[in-house]
């Protein structure tokens, strides 16, 4: 509400439900087709697809100590990622994915920089310092992923596979920081800061750019 | 509170009781047998029954942001673990099991039944949406024995043995809701909405149904 | 804030400080050396050394409701875990481990004291009941380290390794309990309640101690 109020009213509530729309379905689609991998049942694949969707989101509300969570206030999101549970089960079935690779990681990326953008603008409109601001921008936009990863008994993919992610959210997350100190307004600097991290995960990824490991 | 003043005032109480010891005992004893055959030591045993018995519960309350927790506000709850794990130490020391998996299937389906109506009414009487109180009383039924289970280092079996369980929850949530609506009384909506699952439950152990996968 | 004005104001703070910050290197030096064991990008040790210094404290925190976190308000802490990742990245580049597991072990048992004796004080502060507090100094001298553990995909160390460690936070809570018993003041109760344990550890692991495990 704070936040929709220090945006323009109509274009800032469009903006937001869509980046929630696009970022949930990508982030639930993650999830549920990394339950079909793991060959779980309908319930643990639907809770995969909810974990993946509204884990980060909800973790940092825990952690901001805000209610009530968007998958209470917009019950609409909950039905949308239980309809793509579903639906996804009708279409996938008979072997043949119909969803691409490459359409998974595009939407991810724009998960990432979507909910890595708003979780940043939570923690500042809370009065946080910059440097949590950022982090609860990567908690956002990560650990839904994380959590997916830990229900399926796995080490978290952002946290092993040496490619630019969650670094992505966080230099994203420093320049909504630096677009408030310049006087920005504020859905720019949400669109900047979203655009940025989205831009940069595409170019990693096709780039093939990897992180350095501690060699032991 | 609220709820305890919602139902006829000794019944409702010792009705609340009488759930909440029968299901932590349940779920503890499911924790204090699942880290027996992962050959945990003293701690991690006392560990995954708490996570079993109050896992999903308390879950469900930093959802909801309520305080205290069930453990907080009824130490005795705690003392009952604690002297279920020691006893269960001395009585099942040696090498005989001396309680039959069918024992405690049914006592894990009495819990499962138990928790789930008592999370939708927690989650009714703080105003949440349906389908939200819903998913609140499948976390706390369920939840317990996910981290219990995560804590193991094992997919959780909720997520992957393709049997019905969550799903029974799931369905007596709605059944409380729907009980709602027809105007039955709160202890009435409670009793049928955690006979169901159990009876369902029970029911669906001993047919061997099957809950479909995601065919990759 | 509470915790300390109830302490000599100079003492106390200093003694607070000092604690946070032994027990948060030595925690986040855990973190970081278990994702390096791991071979985890340079994202993933941080969180590691994030969690592992932090996650304790922050569940004690989620579950007393208290805000805000030790980390939100001394960002100090935080930036020290940044610079200590990024240092040991440096140091412990070309294979050879400068810190001695010797070392580790010490600075974590210091941890594991210091902690779990602030967890017990901010209990009480909070009006808990004894128990509950004593379990509120294990989490928060012993869930860091669980969760670090979760997150490498593996069974918690303090759940399986069969040696002393949460059962010393555990004692060490009640030695604090029974110092507010005799009248003790905060300082003098914190003070042998963060030694003991330590102690208790380090002989222990010195001591070769064993934990009983439940046989099958």
């Amino acid at each position: 509400m704070d936040l929709i109020t220090s945006l323009p009213a109509s274009w800032g509530h469009t903006l937001r439900v869509t980046v929630e729309v696009i970022g949930t379905v990508a982030f639930a689609l993650s999830g549920i087709l990394a339950g079909m991998r793991k060959r779980m049942d309908v319930f643990g694949i639907t809770v995969l697809g909810f974990l993946a969707a509204f884990g980060g989101g909800t973790l940092r509300d825990i952690l901001l100590d805000r209610r009530p969570f968007v998958w209470v206030s917009e019950t609409a999101l909950l039905w949308l990622v239980l309809g793509l549970c579903a639906s996804s089960m009708v279409l996938l079935r008979g072997g043949r994915r119909r969803i691409s690779d490459q359409a998974i990681q595009v939407a991810d990326a724009l998960g990432l920089g979507l909910f890595a953008a708003s979780g940043v603008q939570y923690a500042l409109v809370a009065q946080l310092p910059a440097l949590v601001a950022v982090l609860m921008g990567v908690v956002t936009g990560v650990f839904g992923g994380v959590m997916r990863d830990i229900a399926c008994n796995e080490t978290p993919t952002a946290f092993s596979d040496h490619r630019p992610y969650a670094v992505c959210a966080f230099f994203g997350g420093w320049l909504y920081v630096a677009a408030q100190w310049l006087g920005w307004s504020a859905w720019a600097s949400l669109l900047a800061s979203a655009v940025f991290p989205t831009g940069l995960r595409l170019l990693a990824v096709r780039l093939d750019w990897r992180l350095p490991g501690w060699p032991e």
